[in-house]
């Protein structure tokens, strides 16, 4: 139902191996995708993934931090430079389209596609990017105005009662197909209703991809029925008690301890500090969530590919960590 | 003297080989560099070029397209957050320091060391980096205001005139020094001035370094005595042919004839249109550049690195096309 790329995973500065935030959020069944974050990057992490700027749908900015923005606008002239015209939307906060307005005026920057902004404070029903994705912003605690959004997937089901169908005479063929796509039909002088031969059914499947933030508990009742939690653990606990809480980022101890209470079935964790960055570094994050969570997780890496199917079952099908051995 | 090193050679946008424009201009005989524009992806390149962004002391930025700015505002916010507190001067046209206060306030960002800004149109005396470092603006023709930048590195040789110190007997050692230093000497009761047995000389060489202009010729007084000549070269002519003049790019063809009437030295072409980047369509700007210009010259590729001596010679100290065979 759902792949998931991550094409950036270090906090605050890019390294020599990790980029800073953005993930690629897709739908299995169409080439239409959703990005999540855009740090300084992000484009040539696109590229290097191979994913098409002509099938992006919808930017989501989780908050104005440059770590989480400053490739946005380098992608948005891209996209213009590689032949889009399709209208782009662009789910923000609102400082984010001042910025871009003024940054398309002051750097002479003309896209030649519309962008659809929408303030991310606006969208309490959430957006539906088409009929299978939506997408759904929940607030967050940090130093600037943060949100999770929660993707979710739909996949419709639409059952012939064909007994039903062999009752009354009608035979298989032509006629069943329109009935399934939902077209009334005629049949010996009678106008068979598709809702009395047709169940419809559908399946969903979320996955909540959190911003920076202190309080993973302001996602309580977003969790509900989520397949998967993302989230930033920018410290190790130790290393979160040594800088204090004026960052207003979490510990792999507390998203631990928050997905645990949650029951949530998958958890990935991303955005780690550059300190972090080495295997001791991620061998003490993994030690800490293994400790307070008994889900299945990950700590993330740059262009880790991950599936969720619509049973809700995660499963990782690229890391370069395997193939570069 | 001076060491360059690209660190983006694509024109609009990055490809999977080359990132957009940024050049490192640094003395050969200190760490202090220079940046000549910071097109997005560059602090990536700085760190996988293994240049300082503390001991980086003048960020030049030539136009306010992005593909020449766009990484200057995440460069300068890693710098902070690496540790950097020392001043760095900012030579680049007023609207990027509009949009660079406009990015600050929209997007939280704080920096912890001063940034000193000047117009690049109020340079007409140039800007002394420190005694051996000098930069000169000048005047292009694009679409917006566009400009080069003149690099000279000069090298200072106090030589002690040591006959006439035998002369009068100032026996050899620690007093030489003194005087060599510029250091007065008091010596049989006479008091020496260094002036009379020191004779100062100075060496200088320079790069002229060009933005996007359709004009070369507008170079032709501030490349006299120029050692090396570093110019966009977006098309080969044919391309430039069809593309028309609205982009107001140059060809190979256009800056190798003005380099050969020029008489340049030496002559290193870069900011390549995607379509060229590949072996034909590099062999095509070679070509085209053979056809027309009898100095030495070079297509920079990314990571390049160049020496250019006192003597104004230029050799190529590094090219991944090499290593990577």
């Amino acid at each position: 139902m759902l792949d998931l790329t991550f094409l950036g995973t270090s906090s605050g500065v890019p390294t020599l191996y990790r980029n800073v935030s953005a993930l690629a959020v897709k739908d299995s069944h169409s080439k239409d995708w959703v990005l999540i974050d855009a740090g300084e990057g992000t484009q040539h992490r696109i590229q290097q993934a191979k994913l098409s700027l002509q099938q992006l749908q919808v930017i989501c900015i989780t908050h104005v931090h440059g770590d989480h923005c400053y490739g946005l606008i380098g992608l948005l002239a891209s996209a213009g430079m590689s032949g889009r015209r399709q209208a782009l939307t662009l789910i923000a906060p609102i400082e984010i389209q001042t910025w871009l307005e003024a940054t398309m005026r002051l750097t002479d920057l003309y896209l030649p596609y519309p962008i659809e902004f929408i303030d991310v404070c606006t969208l309490a029903d959430g957006h539906a990017v088409n009929s299978r994705l939506h997408i759904q912003p929940h607030e967050l605690h940090h130093r600037v105005p943060s949100y999770a959004f929660s993707i979710s997937a739909t996949q419709h089901h639409s059952k012939l009662n064909t007994a039903a169908l062999t009752q009354i005479g009608l035979p298989a063929g032509k006629l069943w197909g329109q009935l399934q796509h939902g077209q009334a039909v005629e049949w010996q002088g009678q106008t068979l209703d598709p809702k009395d031969f047709v169940q419809l059914s559908s399946q969903t499947v979320r996955v909540l991809v959190a911003g920076d933030n202190d309080q993973p508990q302001l996602l309580a009742s977003a969790c509900i029925d989520a397949a998967l939690l993302v989230h930033e653990s920018t410290y190790d606990q130790l290393s979160l008690d040594k800088v204090g809480p004026t960052p207003m980022h979490s510990s792999a101890q507390i998203v631990a301890q928050f997905a645990q209470q949650q029951h949530m079935p998958h958890l990935i964790l991303t955005h780690f500090s550059p300190r972090h960055h080495n295997t001791e570094g991620m061998q003490r994050l993994a030690d800490e969530v293994r400790q307070h969570y008994q889900g299945s997780f990950y700590l993330a890496d740059d262009f880790d590919q991950y599936h969720l199917d619509a049973e809700g079952m995660l499963t990782q099908v690229f890391s370069r960590m395997l193939t570069e051995g």
